[in-house]
């Protein structure tokens, strides 16, 4: 195999990168100049020589604690829950959280053999009776497993003593009524809130 | 800047992926194996160091010349030109062209100072003086300035001798008249065959 067959098959296995996209994004880099296609190797490199889970949350990081356990100044006694590292960047844009994360590593899952041991539940035990954790976030995803996972957290949790949260549910800003699906209107009206 | 802002910019600077795209491509190389993401960067290096423009025809290579050019048994009295090398694959994957290629590296566009000086006419010229070339099929682009350029060489080769063509314009193959542009339609009639 040439070595442009095989950049187009190491391409394809990118999500969202079909044949078509590698062959594109391949002739992009043959038709540019070597530095800049040496640049983009170098940099994919770097993240996976340097790149691993946090030693403390599952989060990103590049040393053995992740930039925001690191951190002295976030409240490390709120613990925000997420399924993935990924939501981590999406909580980090809002600019408002000031807390820590704990990465689980997805949801409970029994027909896929995911129960509590494949994910990092003792770890955030740990973290709750050793650092003095006063508030969890469930922010796990929405749909029917998501929400097991909560429950059965919040079932672990609370008889610790610990505050026990999920974010709110209702209708996003900025948006119509009518193109509201029905499960998040009925959770809006049922959520209603004085003015 | 932290090595995974590093490479979320240049997975941004490849055609067609922006910033969230590029993001996302950054954590599924994070999510998946290091080696995953080592042997991306490895082929992309590969491509960086390997791959150049073939000495004789202008197609990428990766020797000093291109495969097709070291072909003995193809067809070296027969140049396709065309503008751009990643042009040379479509037509290979015909599979129907036992010609050689040359690529012109654009097309004439004399309001961006592209005159024949800033492609490859010159060694063009050469070829087809040195090595007994009967016949260019000129596959420049469908628009005017690709017109333009095929005018141009028509011009300059078919004095020396040489058969010069032009690909076939009409109908797609398992294409709706009705969904067939105008022009492409007026040339398909204009060069009816008999039946």
């Amino acid at each position: 195999m040439s070595v442009i067959d095989e950049l187009v098959d190491e391409f394809g296995k990118l999500p969202g990168v079909g044949p078509k996209t590698a062959l594109r994004l391949v002739y992009h880099l043959m038709k540019g100049s070597a530095d800049e296609a040496r640049r983009l190797a170098a940099a994919i490199r770097e993240v996976a020589d340097r790149v691993h889970p946090c030693r403390v949350c599952g989060n990103f990081a590049e040393g053995a604690k992740c930039g925001i356990c690191a951190n002295a100044s976030r409240d490390h006694a709120t613990i925000c829950v997420v399924e993935e590292a990924f939501e981590v960047g999406a909580v980090e844009r809002t600019g408002v959280y000031r807390g820590v994360y704990h990465v689980l590593g997805g949801h409970l899952s029994p027909l896929d053999g995911i129960g509590p041991d494949e994910l990092s539940v003792a770890a955030l035990e740990r973290r709750v009776d050793e650092d003095g954790v006063q508030e969890l976030i469930l922010a796990t995803s929405s749909g029917v497993e998501g929400q097991a996972t909560a429950v059965y957290l919040e079932g672990l949790f609370r008889p610790r003593g610990v505050r026990v949260t999920r974010p709110a549910r209702g209708l996003p800003v900025n948006s119509d009524l009518e193109y509201v699906d029905g499960s998040t209107l009925s959770e809006a009206l049922a959520g209603r809130k004085e003015m």
